[in-house]
């Protein structure tokens, strides 16, 4: 249960409050919003107290969120939640492009491809210096080394940068080195141990949609990263896992403006791993920010073919450049700005 | 195998080749284009005639596609096919907007959205009389009575109409009624019965994907409609049934773009039955023309609470008024152009 | 809503009631157990009526079935349904095994395979005639002839017969040529053109899964045929379409036991167009007779690589042996017994 | 690719022969089978080594498994492997029963099932001390204390227990308190940092399959584990994810056949989380068994009504004395045993 209390309630009404519900046994959580304070209320409200809380002067509105999305529920927040990532604002009307070679590969093809996405209008550098593999035998990633490369590359062309953690233990590498937001993978949506050391470091979270994850199990593992304390979450749709074998994955925008209703939390969309193929990312590319999405996320390597992993999917820096270019144009067509 | 000629070959050479192919037990079809000849070869071309295929002048290319999908294969036309409804041009280069009622359900009823959806600026008008109906209780449909309703109502308002065959036998009541467009629906999509007695017909037909149907099987079936001498295929996507329970079926906007490069035949996109909520089709229908549709196709009621069918899908008038709007700025942002 | 009336009703007390009801507007149906009346209500009971139905001394017991799941409900019979197909009863605790080879291919060959079918203790003969297949350009089947050679073939050996039919318009062919039992294939479980002619026919009906279909819509597509009039339907099971790959379909045993409480419909299980590779096709015989099916249907050659289709699924007919062998021991440890 | 040598190969012509491949830069893993040496080779084997290899006197045969899937290959063992847990032998021709409750839920009454589930004639102990739960405000499982009581009964009727981990760094409480069996869940399945943890510790592990994984990437994860030092690895399928709502999942039984064919792990069936529904466990432990796995593994719980988690799907004692039995008649006829 959400209780929108009126604007300018005094802190110690809602003090009171807040007390008047631990003290039947509730866990209260409180959004940041300052003038007018939100109450999230975990656990089952007896009736009785329910009914007194739809007397109460301070409480405005009784939000009822499907199940337990409470932090992430829309009704937290007066208006979609924004995440500062390194001086890039995700959400909020401000459209995001996110490009980097799918793993580091080395210091000067890392810097060479962070120069090119800096220079197609990219906001971000994404790379991979921990990749999870299907087979144990396949490439691994160059763990915390490839974080320095990663960073070194993004500071060096003014771009911050994201990656993925897949383990806990390497969350101070991943701080020492700076690395301004932390990416869970898909097939980490619900190791619900790394949700819960991420949630502490205090970093952006980049959180992908499990291959077969639905909406709310989605939803409920950004409520982990908030109940731990997280407010930076960052949805990234990156395709579902269906019957169809003509694409890799089949990208699920149908879904999108229904996080919208249900959440305050960006979303972005990384269709390349939903397509697998690098010449039909571009339209989907637009599909998605025609969609709402408040950015995308795609792989650029400088030769493709020699890419040591995802290969097929990879984009050259002139495809990246006409991506920048959609994504503007289709901002602002729906009411939005490309991010400056 | 498709046999792709050297412009300007000679009608002689043309049949010369032909009746080579055919001696071999071969069975030849032809693309209707003009001034470059192209053959398709349905069965196994034993290797020797295939040599001596690649040694004939002739022969300007030889493609294979994917299994025997020939007649709606890309290679088979210089150019994508372009489909006219009543004078309405679907495909190459002409984005447009079909819409009516989910069901027919009046004279009135009809004439009135008839002239709403006119007055937003649609294209086509559709609607149901056969409606195909999960549970036997269910209403039906108004049957032929039906057609003559949208009919006329097309004609008041100047708009051609499409609506939804079930059965062969109701054939000509469609023909006699003046259907402009066939559509044969998502269950349907492998009634064979269906699809050869409709391609007798000599009209255009909008051929939805079947709930679970690959893109491979769905070009198989549009494959049956041109083998049975019909030319005026339009694809419609309408959502494919997941593990994801949100939305009535997840769009899949993923395999457009593949389309594309598989077949020359247009491709228009439902997005109401994929959402299966009105209140999310306007991003999805950008969605989808960004994504490259020639079109979408919605449904419209004046009091969609008091809709005989898919109520919770159906959009009012200002909404469509804005589809349409969205549809002209996507169409030009992707370089085309929303039909006039 | 399901009317179970108190045993021995007098048939006037059962009229009046079903007059009372249709007077309301109501559609009743009744089940054809006679000991107990048993009536269907199609359509929404007003509530006062229902409070009148509850306190009428008549009605024994109010069953509300999911949606409009009347006719098959398990309420509408006293005991599960048994369908006699040519002497072989499937359902009631008989279990059966159907076998045949996919497409018959000649008068010689459906014979040779009918013995064997026979002396392996199968109890129906199966044999595709008329084929559904996704290429325009595969084997079609025999048509008529084909029919024609299975049951000769079936009287030959003295095994009734079943084939599937595609079209309303072959049904004729069908009956003249005393095909047992009618099958409708997947693609055509929502083909309700197909569905109603098939009903009137009075032929007992195997009417298998859609790929995709839910236990739900595939119960709805056994009402279209019990509400046309049909009362000998056998529903079977073939494997829906998922995510893996590895298999050709995923054969839904989950289900089966379901499908049990909600139905009085006998339900067999087809594993080999779920599993689609021969060799695992007898341990998943052995799992559905385990589950509680009623029976199984397996494709069998004598040169499985020379069948004309689905030749990666037959079984030879030492390997029907053993299936007919597990069926019996299964059938008694699940405490029925194979169909002598 | 796998070399499978010749019986009795020398020790120092195996040496010599891992020496030639890792001089190729390849890497070499061998079975623990000791009549026969058998070498794994992981990475892509030049044409000219590989032709090599063809010709060497001690090689007797070489398979070449799908991708890199080695050491859990069927051709690297001789016989099926067998898993030894605390003295119960899975695989090989022993069919097991695990019970126990979803979640252990205080000493006394996991002592209370534990003796219930012995009295039945189950051969493992069950229970979750650590919970993944979708929502972070559900019950999160009694941690260490749970395993503690898990043993504690297990120990006083004489059960090896099994448990889920979620976190490596739970690792040593699950080693201190004895637990026989490690279980990863279903989410955790592609949790790299947690198989390679869990490999390290030289104890029996069960690998739930993913949600959505399919049968060649869970046996990745496997090979994982083995990879990791592991050798010890028991599959459990559990269901995957698919449009049918009916269920909570849909067993996969269809894959379990092709498991044996492409592995020598054992696998057993956990139709509990597949059906969601206690009441249609029995036939589905039934089939599962009929299908050919090595055993089951369901939840028992005194009143399921009062479970903590799963609820629903908790069987009281007598089903699972049913279970046993059906399980001893089903090994039987089979052609295998229930564990004594």
């Amino acid at each position: 249960m959400i209780l929108r209390l009126a604007l300018g309630t005094a802190e110690e009404s809602v003090q009171a409050l807040r007390e008047r519900l631990e003290s039947a046994g509730l866990r209260v959580l409180r959004s940041p919003e300052e003038a007018r304070p939100i109450l999230a209320v975990a656990g089952k409200v007896p009736e009785k107290l329910a009914a007194e809380l739809r007397t109460r002067a301070e409480v405005a509105e009784i939000v009822k969120p499907s199940g337990e999305l409470l932090l992430v529920a829309r009704a937290m927040r007066e208006l979609p939640s924004v995440v500062d990532v390194g001086g890039v604002r995700i959400g909020g009307g401000d459209v995001v492009v996110i490009a980097g070679p799918c793993s580091v590969e080395g210091r000067e093809l890392v810097l060479e491809v962070a120069r090119k996405v800096k220079d197609c209008g990219a906001h971000l550098l994404r790379g991979g210096a921990f990749k999870p593999r299907t087979s144990p035998y396949a490439f691994q990633g160059f763990g915390v080394e490839g974080l320095r490369q990663l960073k070194d590359a993004g500071e060096a062309v003014g771009l911050p940068v994201v990656s993925e953690i897949m383990d806990a233990s390497d969350l101070p590498a991943f701080l020492e080195h700076g690395i301004d937001c932390l990416q869970i993978g898909a097939r980490n949506m619900q190791n619900f141990t790394l949700l819960k050391a991420v949630a502490r470091a205090n970093r952006p979270v980049l959180l992908k949609r499990g291959l077969a994850a639905t909406a709310e199990e989605w939803l409920y593992a950004a409520e982990y990263l908030f109940e731990g304390g997280c407010e930076q979450v960052i949805l990234c749709e990156r395709g579902i896992r269906t019957f169809e074998k003509a694409t890799r994955n089949t990208l699920d925008l149908t879904v999108l403006p229904l996080l919208r209703e249900w959440s305050h939390v960006p979303v972005i969309v990384d269709p390349a791993h939903a397509a697998g193929i690098a010449r039909i990312i571009p339209p989907l590319a637009r599909a998605s920010i025609a969609a709402g999405a408040d950015g995308v996320a795609v792989e650029v390597h400088l030769n493709p073919e020699e890419a040591r992993s995802d290969a097929a999917q990879a984009l050259l820096p002139r495809e990246l450049l006409g991506i920048v270019s959609d994504a503007r144009i289709l901002a602002a067509v729906t009411g939005r700005r490309l991010h400056p």
